[in-house]
C-alpha cells in the first residue's frame, strides 16, 4: 500500500538568526567553534546582544532535511513545537511554504518559554558555531505524536537533537513503534558530538533495535562508537544498521550497505556558511532513496544538495535542486 | 561646535519578509509590481499564507539607510517606533548593532498592532513590489521626537513614507524645529510616487520651507512635480533646495546644486533585489555629505552603495562599503 508520506521528520523547531563575525569574537564571547552548544535565554539575549547585524531564516535540523525533500516533490511532514509567537509564525510558515504538511500544535503565548531559536556565528572560514535556547521545542511529548501519521510513513526520519528534552525519547519511542507497526522504516542523524556524549546509550539503543538507515558526519560516528578510528566506527555502524550514509567534509560521503560500500565526492564550492550542510545532504539522500535511486547516486544527490546550501548564508536550499541534479546529470 | 550626530533618521521602523516570486503570482496576488503598497494585517496574513519561504530581514527605507551611515563609521542615530514583540527586537538588535543609537520607546506588549512589516516579493527580474503593514510605526508622535538628540544632530534624514500616520506630520514639525534652531540641516527623501501622491500638499511645503537636501529617484520627483518631463521635475526641484540627488535606475544618479550639475555613473551590477537601492544610495551620500567631500563624489559613493545592496537579497549592505569605496578609488 502507498504511504502518504515518503518522510515524516521529528526534531527541533527553531529559527536561525545568522551573523557573521571573526574569529576572535567566538573567545572573546565564549562560544566553541563548529559545534552545537545549549544555552538558556539569560545567555541568548547576552550574546545576542554582542553580535553585529543578523538575518533570520527559519531552521532546524531535521526541519531543513523535510524542506530539502519537500523541494524535490517529496511527500513530507514535520514534528516539532514551536510557540504561538512571531518566531514560530515564521517557522510555520516557511516549511508549510515549501510543501510540508506541519500540524504540531503551538505552545500557548503564555508559555513561560518563546519558540526556540539557534544564535549561528560564521566565521570567514565559512565554518559555522551554533548557540541553541531550546525554548519550547524541548518540550516535545507523546502527545504530539500522531500515530496515524507515523504508519502512513514510509520512512521517519528522527534529529539526534531531539535527545536533548524532557520527554523526548518517549515521543521517539511512540514515533517508531507506529511507523515500524505499519512496516515503515526509521532513519536517524547523529546530528552532533557532543550530542551524541550527552545520550549515548539511547543512541545505541536506538540505532540497535530500530533505525535502518543512519545519518552521521566523520566526527559524531567516531564520538558514536568512541574510536578515533573513523573505518573502525564505520564498520561497527555497518555492523548494526542496514544502510549507512557518513559524511566526511570536502572528502564527500561514504555509504555502506549490505556489505557494499560507495563513495560521493563532494563537489568543489567557495564555502559561505557550513550550516546545513549534513541536514541538505540528508534531504537530499531520503528524496533519492524514496524515489528507488541506487545508494551511489543517493550520495551524489546529498553531496549536491550539501554543495548549494553551503554556497551560500543560510541553511535551507535556495537554488531549484532539481535542476542542479538535472545540471549534474543525476537526473 | 561639533554636533554629537552626523545624521539623525526618522521613519517606519520595519522587519522584511523577502521572498522570490514569479511575476505571474504578483496579478494572481493583486500585487502592483515595483512600488510601495499600505496593506492591513489581514492582507498580511493572508498574503504572507501565499508566498514561498522567505527570509525576516530588518528594513524600513530611513532605517537602512541610517544603517549604511553607521557601517562607514558616521554617528548617527534613528527614530522609530516598533513593539515589544520578537520582531521589534530584531529590529532594535540589527540598528544598534550597526553602531546607531535607537531610543525610540517600544510599544507596548498588549498594543493591538504589532511591529511593522514589509512583505518584499522579488521577481525574477530583481525588482521588488512591497507591501507594508504598518503595524505600530504608524503610531509615531511628537512626544517620540527628543528634542535634544534632534538639536544635536548636523542633519536629519525624513522618509516621506513616514507622512502616512496620524500624528507625523507633527511630528517631523517638531524634529524640524529643533534641529534648524540649532543650526543643523534638513534632508527629506520622497520615497515613492504614490506616497507623494497621497501627500503632495504636505511634501511641497516641507520642501520649499525646509529641506537644504532633497533625496528622489525618476519616478518620484516627476510626481512630485506633476509632469513627465525628468529635466523640469529637476529643474523646479533644484529651483526649491539647495541640494537635489535624484537617482534614475541603471542611468546612476543625478546632483544639482547651487546651478551646478553633475552626474555620477551606476555601477554595472546583476541586480538581485533591488530592495534598498536608493536608501543605500542616500546613506552613502549622506556620509560623504557630513565628510565634506565635493557633490559629486558623494554621488558616485552612494551609487557604489547601492550597487552592493541590489546585488544580493536584502536591504542592507553585507560588504563593506568603506574597502569597496578604497577599491573603488573613491577615498
Amino acid at each position: 500500500m502507498t504511504k502518504r508520506f515518503d518522510v515524516v521528520g521529528i526534531g527541533n523547531a527553531m529559527v536561525d538568526v545568522l551573523a557573521r563575525c571573526e574569529d576572535d569574537f567566538l573567545g572573546e564571547a565564549g562560544v566553541e567553534k563548529g559545534i552545537m552548544q545549549l544555552i538558556d535565554m539569560d545567555r541568548a539575549v547576552d550574546l545576542y546582544g554582542r553580535v553585529g547585524p543578523a538575518r533570520e531564516v527559519s531552521g532546524g535540523s531535521a526541519a531543513n532535511t523535510i524542506a530539502v525533500v519537500a523541494s524535490l516533490g517529496g511527500q513530507t511532514a514535520y514534528v516539532g513545537k514551536v510557540k504561538d509567537d512571531q518566531l514560530g509564525a515564521i517557522f510555520a510558515h516557511d516549511l508549510r511554504a515549501q510543501g510540508a504538511v506541519y500540524g504540531t500544535v503551538f505552545a500557548d503565548k503564555d508559555a513561560a518559554d518563546e519558540t526556540g531559536r539557534c544564535i549561528v556565528l560564521v566565521t570567514p572560514d565559512g565554518e559555522r558555531s551554533m548557540n541553541t535556547y531550546l525554548g519550547v521545542t524541548e518540550f516535545l511529548t507523546p502527545d504530539d505524536i500522531d500515530p496515524v501519521q507515523m504508519a502512513d510513513a514510509a520512512m521517519i526520519y528522527l534529529e539526534g537533537y531531539r535527545f536533548d528534552g524532557p520527554e523526548s525519547h518517549a515521543a521517539f519511542a511512540k514515533a517508531i513503534e507506529a511507523t515500524e507497526g505499519a512496516g515503515g522504516t526509521v532513519s536517524l542523524t547523529l546530528s552532533d558530538p557532543f550530542c551524541v556524549e550527552r545520550h549515548r546509550d539511547a543512541f545505541r539503543a536506538m540505532i540497535r533495535d530500530h533505525v535502518d538507515l543512519l545519518f552521521a558526519n566523520r566526527d559524531e560516528i567516531c564520538s558514536m562508537y568512541q574510536t578515533d578510528d573513523f573505518e573502525a566506527a564505520l564498520s561497527a555502524a555497518a555492523s548494526e544498521v542496514g544502510i549507512v550514509a557518513c559524511t566526511e567534509g570536502a572528502k564527500g560521503a561514504h555509504i555502506l550497505a549490505g556489505g557494499q560500500r560507495w563513495h560521493a565526492p563532494a563537489k568543489p564550492v567557495d564555502i559561505q556558511d557550513a550550516t546545513g550542510a549534513g541536514d541538505a545532504f540528508a534531504g537530499a539522500f531520503l528524496w533519492g532513496h524514496s524515489q528507488g535511486h541506487p545508494l551511489e547516486l543517493c550520495g551524489r544527490m546529498g553531496c549536491a544538495a550539501a554543495s548549494e546550501v553551503i554556497s551560500h548564508i543560510g541553511a535551507r536550499p535556495e537554488a531549484n535542486l532539481a535542476e542542479i541534479f538535472r545540471a549534474d546529470g543525476l537526473v
